[in-house]
């Protein structure tokens, strides 16, 4: 592995802060005078009491040898354990090994590379570092690193021309509240005039509209690819496909996010952006449980989407909530309605044998359809390949 | 207290989601085969397994009385105790009590209103709640909650027009880093062709770029303001205030932020933004250890601005690292210079004690300064307040 691929800012970026220093300031003890309410002979050093600098130990770090230390501060705990969540890291728990300050580490070989979130056990207890990369995925604060070969810098952080990431504010006429898009708009876009064409894509189960950036770095690979003319200059909406009301009955769909894209957040983005409005301008995709969630949308809306990526969820041209099946006998209405059809997935999370077979059935009935797979389980470097591979023929 | 208070949703926006989904997807079983790293025989569900909908438990809710409610899931715990950080939620340990299902709950009365970080602590270890709220602070992840009052709506996410925030990254002259500066524009500002002026705001040690929004909640803050007419349309860019060099003494300022921000981060805002450019259109604040960064800003680059914000940080015109006492013995040059010094802070944290003397002695010799306080102690509640006081007067 070179010296530069471990060192790369895009490993380091997370949810709670963009760039941690590699110093924090430690506190020795409490400030004594906090908790006196009138606030008699209080000054500021009272509650802010003086600090020393101390070296941060970062919670994982990935050896050149592609070994990874972890790192759990716990001192009053009798068994911490680090352990993956199966693929590429397994789920067998590794103990870890207290120092005298507090700090449980180990070293763990032969984890595969990739991204990994993982899961620390203190005493049994599922639990959080606070000192490591976090993101929103299972539904809560989980933990994360990536264990990168030289092959990722796709999504590293370059010196390239960077768009931005905006939180955008709209309502969901589903269920009233107000939901909040993350949008990438391509460098440039503040000083051009241009319109460009918008990507919608989500995330899977238990994550959020904040996965395809923190997780996905999918803002760093479109700057990437941008910057070397190798994809569309694009938007690319992310939103939280979430879309519950109240007392809803547990379904597969979490609630009709089918209308609170099409009917609230497409209008929103198309009313206050620059963007290309005809279909052909405008693809959906997700991965996982989005995956599915953007080609029901595609299929149901193909007057709005010309373009539809389904990542690691398949192809289901038929379920419970839907049946496409003579849809998809009509090969040349499928190539007039769609620009591109992608489909992709890893090898090791069943694309070959269950989505590709699947994919071959269509394509002898003349339906076009792109795929796209590589080694892999049912995790977030398949996926950041996928949406690589996607921008590169999407709105071509 | 208000149905409508306990129910705002910027009661549950934070840096790991922005609105937390009502129902979660429960796996009740691990899949079996994702450990197959062959892949054979592998299907979707063998790597996704079927999931029930379960309501979420949030892990701190807020009762009409004023209680507040704790959960932390930790079902091999021996004891699980929740505290605050002092002042308005005590450090003493509140014991939880742990159900059938293996979640701990308390319910903890005489909690005063306003922001709090609070720490869980599982057999003594102190632990994130991965259910909670999550911010940076500290210098990792930490867990918050706000008891509300009727006079938060200031605060609020309403139905107004929303302005946006866009992450920027910009290169550190300082130690050759990729920054990240979160950049709020006004509602319009896409629309418009007007310049704004810029105020550029600091956290406190242990946060970073992303407390004054989830933390402060300052995006909502101005989105109400500027709905009202009540301060001007301006844009607000937040930075992370550490700019360590390697192998850098500990010192107070946590490396060369004023370097960072007046020859990088600046000149990349004025740019890229539509932003007026003299100093009195370009006002730096701070709150804590950003706040001495504020004033040691604006006393340095007088050139630069024209209106300074010291939250929660006394008013220090001599340290360390400075000295500007002859220079406040200059109450006209002082004015001259300065549109607005606004020097806030919470009766409970010294400010009555210590720093409105300070003020006062100044003010004695004729320089013009503007106060803030109210109850409170060192922390977000009053630096909310402070940045409402604070944009109603500025640039005006």
């Amino acid at each position: 592995m070179k010296k530069e691929t471990l060192e790369n800012q895009a490993l380091r970026t997370q949810i709670l802060i963009f760039d941690p220093p590699e110093k924090k300031a430690v506190f020795k003890s409490p400030p004594p005078k906090r908790d006196n309410l009138d606030g008699k002979n209080l000054g500021f050093s009272d509650v802010m009491p003086k600090a020393e600098l101390a070296d941060v130990k970062p919670a994982v770090q990935v050896l050149e040898n592609g070994d990874v230390q972890f790192r759990f501060y716990a001192p009053n705990a009798q068994k911490v354990e680090v352990a993956g969540w199966g693929g590429g890291f397994s789920r067998e728990r590794n103990p870890m090994v207290k120092d005298e300050e507090g700090w449980w580490s180990t070293t763990v070989s032969g984890i595969l590379p990739g991204f990994h979130y993982h899961d620390y056990f203190v005493d049994g207890n599922r639990m959080v570092n606070p000192d490591g990369l976090c993101g929103y995925g299972s539904f809560y604060g989980v933990n994360f690193f990536d264990l990168p070969t030289d092959e990722d810098e796709f999504w590293f952080l370059k010196d390239v021309p960077h768009g931005d990431v905006r939180m955008e504010y709209y309502k969901s006429s589903v269920n009233g509240r107000t939901k909040c898009a993350w949008v990438y708009t391509p460098p440039g876009y503040d000083a051009e005039t241009d319109k460009y064409p918008v990507l919608y894509i989500q995330h899977g189960v238990g994550e959020n509209e904040t996965g395809w950036i923190w997780q996905g770095k999918l803002n760093l690979i479109a700057d990437n690819l941008i910057s070397q003319g190798k994809c569309k200059k694009l938007l690319i909406v992310m939103n939280s496909g979430y879309a519950f009301t109240e007392g809803e009955d547990p379904v597969f769909f979490p609630g009709d996010f089918d209308a609170e894209l099409t009917k609230d957040c497409i209008p929103y983005i198309e009313g206050k952006y620059r963007v290309l409005t005809d279909k052909h301008n405008r693809a959906v995709a997700g991965l996982s449980l989005g995956s599915i969630q953007a080609l029901f949308i595609a299929l149901k809306h193909r007057e709005l989407f010309g373009s539809v990526g389904v990542f690691s969820g398949g192809f289901p041209i038929k379920r419970p909530e839907y049946d496409y099946t003579d849809y998809f006998n009509d090969a040349e209405r499928v190539n007039s309605d769609f620009d591109l059809i992608f489909v992709s997935g890893g090898d090791n999370e069943g694309f070959l044998q269950g989505t590709l077979p699947a994919i071959e059935k269509l394509r002898a009935r003349g339906v076009k359809i792109t795929d796209y797979h590589r080694p892999g389980f049912h995790v977030w470097d398949v996926w950041r390949y996928s949406a690589y591979e996607m921008l590169q023929k999407l709105f071509m």
